[in-house]
């Protein structure tokens, strides 16, 4: 019978979350308290926890035990696989964009936006940037006002190269090629490999500024449908490269903008080798890569890459700050091009900026920079992922990323996302409308919320705002 | 004969300057000297100064009197007007440009450069920048740290726009958009006007800044011949935009990159009103434009642009520090589509660079050190002048230009520039090679010589072994 007493424990500690008694995001009791209270033995605990890992309502955490992550009641589905069509397409994102508000900031007091995924104010390393820029300009020489090299300064690049031990890369600086943020990074690699005319492969749903992107490059798209659990399916891949003439493909592999989804290692491995078999190149925007909520650094395609045909690309727009602006590639085997791009583009990225970068890496302000945020977005996402549950109407479906800032929601069909929005912003609240994440406006019944929000009443209200509106159609 | 008396002084003045001893870039006697000396009125002194006005041999300069420009002896004459024919050409500097040793800096101890048109050290406000950098970091916000509006900051573009006062403009900070230099203002402005495979028209010699970003954009040019004094043979204009199929004009109007030739305010205005007639847009590179030597800022074809033709780009590198990657655009009626252009490329600029920058100009700091900086170039350039003369065989020609910081040298015919910037190489000196500055490979025996050097004996050393390689030949 003791045998199965860690059963017992879990369902305890099941019914005190689902009670709120331990909060969603909250850390739960060590192994040893549950042990000491429960008169069991560590390895008993370890077990109950373990089920309640399996059932997807808890994970253990790097250095800070374990946390509450979703209730077993009330539990809301994932939206189901994408399902676009492999076909070529024109893009018009640009079409829907010049229709709708614009949302750039800062907003007048009482709006609250759901639009932007970028750190807001309280998530940025304030104080530690702060005190590197000042460094950086302490320190300035002469030379650092001169043109930098086009590959980007020197210390930065070894300190990104650094990073790449993490997703089991080998990178070293030479590798590297600092960008005005990870858009730029993609636009270079784009250009560098593609032709106006040709035709990207994408994930769906897709990325509007990559969509809008594509668009002024004046390329096609062909969507990939992508399943909620490991990413896009390789079947309709394998078919779409049979097919069409591809000139690239490109992937968020880790937390996809907007719907959350990460690949599995063996389709990242896969992509790595079709890439090196067909000699095809693959762009990967590993932006959300390091905003991981489980114990570890997701992988990247790039891990698997041995032939220099999968073009990576970040920043630290999405970790530090997005005024920084500085992102970068490591292009594999067409960084010659890329450079030369960047070359003829704007010279070379500020050096500034990328010293007071280099600052915060080398002395370990930006990993325990991280080691906070990636909890704080955490909880953000479960408050904001239960109040929507909470609040919208039933059979709604929301996505259940393991990191990243967004969540991917799912209306029901009658809900057109572009008037939502509308309605929303007359009641200061906006929100990303699904047909910004598809090249022909699909998406219509979805809508994408940032988890960017430090969670207070009011945030609570306009959620429940929101879901008031989408009762209203 | 009291009458001619000024002549008489004239030509005392004439033979000091002749003589060294006082020598170009310096200041001459003032007014109050002259009269006091030859017991003259300061009317005569000033009817004396004016004949060497005239004849070219010094030049008044803004609240420092006058300074000696040329010698009357041994005085080089200018290249002459530019020969390009007019067809339409591919680009292919690249090919020549990856022939060539790269020259990025630092450089090895010994080594000297001529290549790079940058402020070297001394002429960068070092410490106004520091400071200003220090300042906008110490009273950096949070919000600072998010996305900048893809225009820019908004108290940059504000100074900006009052610049504008002095080339008589009247720009608003709503006409200006901000970005990393002025090189992707140029990039985002042709592409916004502009298809793959289309043609541009720009002047002959042509900055190869320019023709490697028309090349990476897949356009074609037509360059177009330059009268050393007054700019590009309207005549010709005319000719290819009645015969071929043109998308924009390009044109630096003010102190042309490599030849240094100004367009007179009438070509400029002659260029506005036909891009208003004809609905052509014609975009303008002024980076050189603050530099000038004379007593005022001189206009752009900006001034004269009523309808929004005209897609002005400038930058701060050129007067500042080419490390700030600070440029910026007023495309006009292109504003919109340049703007969707800079969001898709990489979002917005960095705003603590923009900040610093802001501050440089509000405090007056930025118009303080131009007027240092001006008087210096000039002095730089005339030595730099009259040393190629003393030191590069006979039959070679020079430019004299009125502005910015380079001089084009035209060789004897038997001189390759490439040959000749290998065996400069071989000495530790570099040069920019004629090449460089066509699209078709012309200008083989003229080289660019930047005058950004703290004159010394090293420099003095430097140009008296070019021209023994140049007699090599």
């Amino acid at each position: 019978m003791k045998d199965f007493q860690y059963i017992d424990i879990a369902n305890r500690i099941e019914l005190m979350i689902n009670n709120d008694t331990y909060p969603l995001g909250e850390k739960l009791p060590s192994l040893r308290v549950i042990s000491e209270h429960f008169g069991v033995s560590v390895g008993t605990s370890l077990k109950a926890y373990g089920l309640l890992i399996d059932k997807g309502l808890l994970a253990a955490r790097e250095k800070s035990g374990y946390v509450a992550l979703r209730k077993s009641v009330g539990q809301t589905p994932q939206p189901m696989a994408s399902t676009a069509t492999p076909a070529v397409r024109e893009i018009s994102v640009s079409s829907i964009f010049s229709k709708m508000p614009v949302d750039a900031g800062p907003y007048p007091p009482g709006f609250l936006s759901f639009f932007n995924a970028s750190l807001e104010t309280h998530m940025i390393p304030f104080n530690a940037v702060r005190r590197s820029l000042q460094k950086a300009s302490r320190d300035l020489t002469g030379t650092h006002l001169q043109y930098e090299s086009t590959l980007g300064n020197q210390l930065l690049r070894e300190q990104i190269a650094r990073l790449s031990f993490y997703w089991n890369g080998s990178l070293s600086a030479n590798d590297i090629l600092i960008t005005n943020g990870t858009l730029e990074a993609l636009n270079l690699c784009l250009r560098a490999v593609t032709q106006p005319g040709d035709t990207v492969v994408v994930g769906s749903p897709c990325y509007y500024g990559i969509l809008q992107s594509l668009e002024q490059l004046q390329l096609k798209v062909i969507e990939l449908p992508c399943d909620p659990t490991d990413g896009i399916l390789i079947s309709q891949l394998k078919y779409i490269l049979s097919t069409f003439d591809i000139a690239a493909c490109l992937f968020i592999s880790n937390f996809n903008n907007p719907n959350g989804v990460s690949f599995s290692d063996e389709k990242k491995k896969w992509i790595a080798e079709m890439a090196h078999q067909r000699q095809l190149p693959v762009i990967e925007d590993d932006v959300y890569g390091e905003l991981y909520f489980g114990p570890s650094r997701p992988t990247t395609i790039k891990t698997y890459d041995k032939q220099g045909w999968v073009m990576l690309c970040s920043s630290f727009s999405k970790t530090v700050a997005s005024g920084y602006r500085i992102g970068w590639s490591a292009p594999g085997r067409f960084l010659e091009k890329v450079s030369q791009l960047k070359a003829t583009t704007n010279v070379a990225t500020a050096t500034v900026l990328q010293l007071s970068l280099a600052d915060l890496l080398t002395t370990g302000t930006y990993q325990r920079h991280l080691r906070k945020l990636r909890p704080l977005l955490h909880k953000q996402m479960l408050l904001t992922s239960q109040y929507i549950t909470q609040y919208f109407p039933a059979g709604i479906k929301i996505s259940q990323p393991e990191g990243g800032m967004v969540l991917w929601v799912e209306l029901p069909e009658r809900v057109d996302a572009l008037s939502l929005q509308h309605l929303a912003l007359e009641h200061a609240i906006n929100i990303a409308p699904g047909p910004l994440f598809s090249s022909t406006g699909g998406y219509r019944h979805y809508i994408r919320i940032s988890c960017n929000k430090q969670w207070n009443r009011q945030v609570e209200q306009a959620i429940r705002k929101l879901g008031q509106l989408i009762s209203s159609f």
